[in-house]
């Protein structure tokens, strides 16, 4: 990249600028690690003691920031400089990715009953089985597998390695990363005669528009109905969701976290990181539930709650300051009865 | 899917069929989501005040159930409704997925000393290493990589894009789901000339027969004996499982659980989801474990356990109570404090 | 492998041998389970007492061991036994594992400015991008994807199926492990306009020379700068990397670990399994984080951890112990508390 300042005026319509940087940018860097040639921006309010002493050519800034560039900087004041900054890196990135032509790579191999749109591209060594359908600029990459009777809307982005099983269907805009296995049979068993006898999953999987899914994600699909994920939502990687769950709108579930079967959350549920859901369960809309906690029982909507077992986030923080002082507890517990053997008893 | 109540009863053989349906059912669903044209069925005594109410036009309940269907629809009574349900998910998905047909895709690439079963398959853009044995009606999924001198019993399933390193033996009716990779090196360094130098890992993997694999486990090679898997054992998706682990028979490893090098799991063993069991551990035949528990130390046959560090269940379950009332048991001992200072100390 | 004693001799080269051993020995094998025409050793002096018993031919040993073998079998006395044994391992690792002959398998898909240096094999299926560099010696195992403006090193090893997203550059001696994404875009969202808008994710990644990544693991590309993962440093499988993070010389993260996005990890930290770490934190040079631990603010260089959230592995360790006697500690309250009911006040 090679930004002057007039072509970045341009590209991130500040409402106001500062001082002027006459060179060009190179690179984009975080307050404290940016030099000369390089842009940078101020997202959160706690670093805005890093402003003054930010070595950056460009600095963008929340349009309430008082200050002044240094000599030969600039300062480009906006509502809001993270959208700023991600408008500029969505430039970097058409620049530099540029998209596979449309088309099916001659290596791919294509059921003759798959219906690919022609501004769509299937890469290298992809597996389209029967009765799919692949709409209009999807972009496929190197060997995925995409299982029979497969639907995918629109402007959806595989990467490559994403295995598909049989009937997923899957949203417009749709992204979703490497090693990602959509449609594995759900973990269902009966014992019986001695064994754990598998229960076939003749369900599918439904992804809605927009959906995010992260590297390596596992999702079950059904046992004979459907696993649903809402539009808008975002898998982090490595995100494990069982048979027959059901997830809302705009959710936003981190690396690691799992949700066992059955299990239905509403809409604009977050999940940290490592956080495990049982299953059965109904995770209110808006239910927060903070990394690596555990969750065995409903919560209402709107929730906080963190630790295993899960409980509201401010009792689990005051027994973390509690369970500090335990040690200290049991001394004093000691020092009491002490005291009581002194105290004569029936006076 | 179109079945007439004939059709199923032939099928399911019910041991008795209560009221009459006409039509077709054209779908599966839950007691409380079936509507007309649907099957249902009561596998859970905990649901059974659904059945009254259930709008499926037949269902499949447990003998002993007592009521009538409502006018134009069926009850089936069985032993056992969630293994009638499987049969029938069997044969619905027999129906849709039609086998691939015996024989090698011209796209594979294999060692000319590789031997596979003429009545195996094995799909696009397969690699099949030297003096690979492939049984009798196997079936390799897409982009399999099936390492030198492994060697695959018969009725194997291997779903597209599974890794096995070399010298890993897969036991007949085993599957094994896209993403996972089976034989990678275990995790094993030795400090020396300021390096974490690498162990070589020169053992095996022995898979038994009937072990089900999910999506993106990982499974280890033993450092120079074997990693075994015991016949019937099912790992859900995102298992670890370390070098020199011995897992024994009908075990049932839930999501995103993992087991530390050389621990010994015997027979039966239940991990919940996210479980971690330290190394060199012995874990009885027919222990449980808690959801997200931690395991640092042996544990007897039949054990229950949870937290971390596990702990017997009922003692858990105890902890997890009085930990909520911490804050209280604070003020309590304060309270204590005063009321001792109030009392004349050597009366 | 059939080996002599002589031979091992020559191989081994310890510092005394004592016994003799006459025959040949054909596996490796514990103290306790190994027999005769085996050899076995001793890594760890808890297990000094199994020696006198082991049936192995030849035993490794640390040089200051006193004792002698039985009639026939042998004694390597060794300043490293644990050495000895990989060197052992990695001879037979050599004469098992021919390596693939230099060069481009005819079915890989190279663009035309990928420069692959003739001494580096690429295996059946691979897709390699434009402006690609693989250094000598390189070994790319079949179905690996590598983007485009990746940098391979030297001597560096790609098992199958590993997917490098554009711009990673790998280091010399690295070995990565099949179902691992290296470069896959950060989690990464702005809440604008009733939508998680995507941030692009224009960084890269660098990881330095001789890095083991594991099978399954997950590593981000940064925003805009570098997500990097020091020289020597060992991950297991599946592992979690967010972006921006940036991981020092030798750390040791084990099995589903995970570190939060722009996190920095000194050298020589050790995670072990199940691990979180929550972003933005600063983590010193020899911290070591007990399995299953979440870190939620920053360590002091060479801190032992242990909990959620962490606390210094001796109080951790007290603290647990405590928290055994919870229940006791409630009842010796109670009982203080009906004792000082009988106290009279004021007296």
């Amino acid at each position: 990249m090679r930004y002057g300042q007039e072509r970045l005026r341009k590209l991130l319509q500040p409402e106001e600028v500062r001082g002027n940087f006459s060179g060009t940018v190179h690179g984009i860097a975080s307050l404290d690690r940016a030099g000369p040639g390089e842009l940078s921006f101020l997202s959160n309010g706690k670093y805005t003691a890093l402003v003054p002493n930010c070595r950056a050519s460009i600095l963008l800034l929340p349009k309430d920031y008082v200050g002044e560039p240094p000599p030969g900087g600039a300062y480009f004041l906006l509502e809001n400089p993270s959208l700023a900054i991600g408008i500029l890196c969505e430039e970097i990135e058409r620049k530099r990715n540029c998209p596979p032509k449309p088309g099916v790579h001659p290596s791919a191999v294509l059921s003759e009953t798959a219906k690919i749109h022609p501004s769509a591209s299937v890469g290298p060594f992809c597996v389209i089985g029967r009765e799919v359908c692949i709409g209009a600029r999807c972009r496929i990459g190197s060997h995925c597998t995409i299982g029979d009777r497969c639907f995918l809307g629109e402007d959806i982005l595989l990467h490559p390695q994403v295995t598909l099983y049989p009937d997923c269907a899957i949203g417009d805009r749709c992204i979703i990363h490497s090693g990602a296995v959509v449609g594995s049979d759900g973990y269902g068993y009966v014992w019986e005669k001695g064994k754990q006898q598998k229960l076939p999953h003749v369900g599918r999987i439904v992804v809605a528009e927009e959906v995010e899914i992260g590297a390596n994600c596992c999702i079950d699909r059904a046992r004979f109905a459907e696993t649903t994920i809402g539009a808008g939502t975002k898998l982090d990687n490595l995100v494990q969701i069982g048979h027959n769950v059901s997830i809302g709108k705009n959710c936003l579930l981190v690396a690691q976290s799992g949700v066992a079967g059955s299990t239905e959350l509403g809409d604009g549920v977050v999940l940290g990181g490592q956080v495990g859901i049982a299953g059965h369960l109904k995770i209110g809309s808006g239910v927060q539930i903070a990394a690596q906690s555990g969750v065995t029982a409903d919560l209402p909507p709107r929730s906080v709650v963190r630790g295993t077992p899960a409980l509201p986030l401010g009792i689990a923080g005051r027994l973390y300051v509690y369970w500090k002082y335990l040690p200290e507890l049991f001394r004093r517990v000691e020092k009491l009865e002490k005291g009581q053997e002194n105290v004569p008893h029936q006076l």
